[in-house]
């Protein structure tokens, strides 16, 4: 039972350590994960466009961006561009009759690095998130839960996915950064996420668009944000992205 | 009531015409539709070749055989063949905040010429097959509701989509031809279809993959099946479709 | 197509002979079914209450009047008045290990005489609704199911429920009644439903509250009307149900 | 950081002990919850019938347990015996426009003492999940959240519920005793839903119907289990609840 404890004071440690790093801003390890939902500027050959101009602004600034183009336009989408593109969402069924499910299998081939799982706007049973995950490590792939508040965040930690994303659903398309309406829902979902699993990465989503959002969820703990609307649709993404990067 | 009589006799009329025309072995108006699931047999470049196998047997036998890969699959394999591609599923969903979602527009634009709708395997609210036919139908787009008895059958021709596809659950995957198994199925859902809908068209499925299935399924008022694993899962599926349409 | 517009003139025909005779205020045929929601003014003691006010104003008017408390109330709400109990809710589902399931069978012996199915705030699959009107048929019971649309009423119309009941969504809880906001929408649902099947009976809801509201909806062809908050959160549910039917 | 580390650790020891001591075989502390489900055996009055044998069997042997008979039963259960009675399900919607939804607040007045909540047969979202246990905690209810695996047992715990019942579902309804087909699931799922909830008690599921199942169970760490059929669909289902305590 020592040992337990004394691993649980070592994970606390290096997690307490590892929030320490972030908020120094070294960018390289911010996250950023563009989600093209199904908005018109963001399907088929514009989801391309979006794509390169996320490949412009990462390797300009120093920054991971991946894209979420909607299923059909992954396979297209990752072959005009090597950042990372993921699903928008993916279903833990195996080889099989499953007509209509996303086989992870399928997005890999396609050209998918990993998924989101269980978004707001494709919510999954418990034991499908889990079988999600589990099909996608076993892929290989990369995976990011959405959860809606701290209690989720808290419980989609103990999949260990590659990161958990909290979005407040009100907040959502809302234009108002969660890291301003509501900022310790950003820290309690980090700090409960944490007690759970002290390996998390914890992103944050809703409202984000502009670099002082950014800037702010990842002074709050998140190692990374989700966004959508705030870039799919902005008048200008590239510049749009080059905003949002500028003060990290 | 007299009247009601007279109304029921004309459309029965009207439908035994239709059965008949159909039993003359006019071969280029049955309908195939071969539906990749999720095998191993139908991911990736496997569906790519089974596209190709489906663009020859159709050419030479003429009869129309179409396709319905994966999601992530449909814009490779409608790169590569010229025979109608479908998806597995879609839904209704317009552009917006919809992430996840099977987005029409997506997959006409990847290459899909209609889709599956409310397969046993992804079923849908009544309001989202309304929704996702409608969807389709914007986009200039064929649509296969799936069913899983006579009422429902009747039900989903209500909503006019290209074809209604019945497949008795118990059957599907199971080697079982619905034609021999349930013939009576075919039937009445042909006849209470009609009822509804005097211009739909009934496909059948489950159970079916050689030759005698599909000549006996359009011999009791099918216009054409839907069939998986029995082509998709066999040794040669060229050779298992040339089988198929041997008899038509 | 002559014989199809013949066909079509003798339906249109017996469904207006039909709308004519309801428009004779024969008001014994109208049927108004009060759907206690959630709400807590008709949860549990509260639900009993509202069923006695029916029962009253029911038996003082002549008109027939339902109610649909939750499912847990349905037991103490059959044993207290002697109206109709309807569930707001029932699965298709048998005997058997269906945890959770509401059970035809179980509602029967709790005192409901039928059940909603498929309300907006209660989707089902297509499948399923047919199986909850077979359950329901089974046991001798009333089966409404509600639809969003003139389509969603033309299908359900196929199941041959005792009533669909249209209901827009966009007016649930509008305080707008749809017989002004939309009466197109009721006309043309009797009309499409009847086309798929002449002897349905269609309800109509969603902002309903008032006796014009009830009067103006029996009129466009409706056979009664759904409502809930209308009456439910109403200052005197019993008065509000007096102006309900006083001009039938 | 050093009191979490405190806390961390304290908590990790009390739940040490709290095993320990369960294994004496302290039987007051075990936890028998009977799953009606659908079974014919266990609606209406024959719920009555099988609640009055747990009442029975629960006062001789000193062991708690409850029942959780379908929906529409709740009331007339809980008004027949004073051992707890369950819901089988619960949704966490508020008073409202939620129609068909189970309002814990109901459930409540209805008699219910708690509720199952994501039973294999009834699965939820990660989000509904939550709120239901939330809204059953606001109403001072106890809640038993069902998962299928180790790793879903663990993210159950993150939401402290009252219990977490793990039950593989390939073995409910089996007659296999998940205690003899799959010990090492209930120690593992012991171990990793402690290790994100110090404080969570796991029931265990599936198969269980004799006295030595119970035995084993709570000797693998369980503090009580969930059973069903082994017990409603018995020839003497008061007889086989004797047995099933008769080691304890």
């Amino acid at each position: 039972m020592k040992i337990l404890n004394l691993l649980c004071f070592v994970q606390i440690l290096l997690n307490h350590h590892a929030v320490f790093f972030i908020g120094t801003g070294e960018n390289m390890s911010v996250f950023i994960l563009l989600n093209c939902k199904t908005y018109d500027e963001g399907t088929g050959e514009n989801a391309v466009k979006l794509a390169k101009a996320c490949r412009e602004v990462a390797e300009s600034a120093g920054v991971e961006i991946a894209i979420a183009p909607q299923i059909p336009d992954i396979y297209r989408v990752a072959r005009a561009v090597d950042i990372p593109v993921y699903a928008q969402h993916v279903d833990g069924a195996g080889p099989g009759s499953h007509t209509g499910k996303i086989y992870a299998k399928a997005i890999k081939e396609a050209g998918a690095a990993g998924s989101l799982i269980n978004h707001s706007e494709r919510r999954l049973t418990l034991a499908d998130i889990e079988s999600s995950v589990t099909a996608l490590k076993e892929n290989k792939m990369m995976s990011v839960i959405c959860t809606n508040n701290v209690a989720t965040t808290a419980a989609a930690a103990a999949f260990n996915p590659t990161y958990v994303a909290i979005e407040p659903p009100a907040l959502i398309g809302s234009g108002v950064p969660v890291s301003k309406a509501d900022p310790d829902i950003i820290t309690n979902s980090v700090d409960a996420a944490v007690l759970v699993n002290p390996n998390i990465k914890v992103l944050c989503g809703a409202g984000i668009s502009q670099g002082e959002d950014l800037k702010a969820a990842v002074e709050l703990g998140a190692k990374g944000v989700l966004l959508a609307s705030g870039i799919v649709k902005a008048d200008d993404p590239k510049n749009a992205l080059y905003d949002l990067v500028s003060l990290i």
